[in-house]
């Protein structure tokens, strides 16, 4: 019997390293990082965040191998480097590859995150992680990984839910072929830029529910700016040209709920450390990684501003992360806004 | 210049506490309580669930004076006693009485708590507690109270946002004149059963999420479930019903939010002794009230046999509380689900 094909997976971070675990219940997978020092380190030691590698995994540093053994592959890497990690592969991908990524952030052209324009952010400029390895590469047959995952759940071995996006049965079927077990429920679904959008949008409503935490309000009003900023994403998603519907399923309420209550989201804890008091440069300063929703957030406020959207929510964080604006401010304007109706998006 | 009149709130639990003291931030308030012994310590100590009670608050032990001098009179009591309450006080009230009441219960007819029949609940037997009020009293001008509010962070001062729910624009504009502070948005809506279904149906999803917590799991299944169940609420209150949209919107997602992720919520609590092994009996043997979710599972699930719904979560849930299924076995029950689609009700 041939050796079944394992599955690649570009990126060891932490969500990376938890989508090789559970593929690894199915299927041998091919971890590819750039890093030829972490992939030594981690194929003799064999544990990676607190947990140990299953041993179907194998780390590569060579991506021409995982592009020749691997037909399904997964990019796990952070949306500011996604365009020139898909570069610095493309000449290894072939039209009978399957990318589906697991980024929850925006790509725009020309963007530099130091000095945004405050106005020139529109549409045009602005793309899924699905829209860049179509720009960047041969890859036909894409999709997205999405709903409610917080990395270090999974890691260690907590129950979840994901959804797979693509305009391709087959994507998805293969998918979940390699994905489902106890730990994982697959759900699939054709609206690939919903259900885009609704996870990359979550992150920000992530964020400013923990800068209330931060300031040390409590779960009612939480849930009240959960609430209302799912409207805001609707209505940045609609903007964006994603019918509604993927905003109020896993991929969307599940991943915002997830996300916007624990401690173990990386959005979360970036708005808790600002709520606390820290600034933007203390917080970064201390942070590996930049969480997607700060960056997002840049995106969207002024994406906001040239399609001239109704966004409160997205606007005060804006101005509360970039610009020190005083959160009880903020709270103040929020509580008062004229909100005429609850629900305006059905 | 007159004095204004007062508002009434029947019931001195802590729901009906927090909102005299919200009142009592615009307008005097008279909280009526049937037992003699309480109204009069209160109103001699003051203090209420280890909060002071606002100046303008009266605790009132006849509830003749209430219909008397309020017009405008909030029923917060549970749901297992509101029309025996209704049925008490109904000689006083008059059409002119505007009631809107907070409790997120149900009633059913002929409902004998500890010998639910496995059918002959259907919709005909079930009402919600504005109908209870129409059906006990003469008034015609009736409202409903919901949204995210855990009366533990009103008591503390806690910001928040609540629904008043009312087919009549005048319950909803005198609702809001007295309501509105900077610690409470009100929302206005015409949808009353969308909106007393929502409250109602939540606290069903936030046990069930005690639960998960109670036996240890994490955020991205409570995710999962929260917005699976979520769907469950859309089905019954469709099949109640219902429109959908006040299940999206601040008394419903945002109720839900609030309701099952926080360990203020008596239902969560409720859920997260059960998941942590203790049996029914030993719950109710040492809680001052039942959980309203408690009742609300009994009732959803045999009303979903006799209506033929597909809710495995209240399935699971009911089976989990009323006959000791493993909590174990019913997680693999749901995450092996066959759910096909993820966003079916929209």
């Amino acid at each position: 019997m041939p050796k079944a094909e394992p599955v690649g997976v570009i990126g060891a971070g932490t969500f990376g390293t938890a989508m090789a675990n559970l593929l690894a219940r199915n299927t041998d997978v091919l971890v590819y990082s750039r890093n030829p020092e972490l992939t030594e380190r981690l194929n003799r030691e064999r544990f990676r965040f607190g947990v140990p590698l299953n041993a179907r995994i194998r780390l590569v540093n060579d991506f021409a191998e995982v592009a020749e053994r691997c037909q399904l592959i997964l990019p796990i890497v952070p949306s500011n480097n996604f365009r020139d990690m898909m570069q610095s592969i493309t000449e290894h991908l072939r039209p009978s590859h399957v990318l589906i990524h697991g980024t929850k952030g925006l790509d725009v052209t020309g963007l530099d995150e130091r000095h945004i324009p405050t106005t020139g952010i529109d549409r045009k400029n602005v793309h899924t992680m699905t829209d860049v390895i179509r720009q960047e590469s041969v890859v036909v047959r894409v999709g997205a990984l999405t709903g409610p995952n917080l990395a270090r759940e999974l890691l260690d071995g907590q129950p979840s839910a994901s959804v797979i996006a693509s305009k391709f049965d087959e994507v998805i079927d293969r998918a979940k072929v390699v994905l489902k077990s106890r730990q994982l429920h697959v759900f699939g679904t054709h609206d690939l830029l919903g259900a885009e959008l609704a996870g990359v949008l979550k992150n920000v409503i992530a964020l400013g529910s923990g800068i209330l935490k931060g300031v040390g309000l409590g779960k009612n009003i939480q849930a009240m700016l959960i609430t209302r900023g799912l409207v805001e994403m609707v209505h940045f998603g609609q903007a964006l040209g994603s019918d509604k519907r993927a905003f109020f399923g896993t991929a969307g309420i599940g991943d915002l709920i997830a996300t916007a209550t624990s401690k173990k989201s990386r959005n979360y804890m970036f708005g808790y450390r600002i709520g606390s008091g820290e600034s933007l440069e203390e917080v970064m300063a201390t942070s590996q990684e930049l969480a997607e929703g700060v960056r997002t957030l840049m995106i969207t406020r002024h994406l906001a501003r040239s399609l001239r959207l109704r966004v409160p929510i997205t606007e005060m964080l804006y101005q509360i992360v970039f610009e020190q604006y005083p959160v009880a401010e903020a709270m103040n304007y929020l509580i008062t806004y004229p909100y005429d109706v609850d629900v305006d998006f059905l």
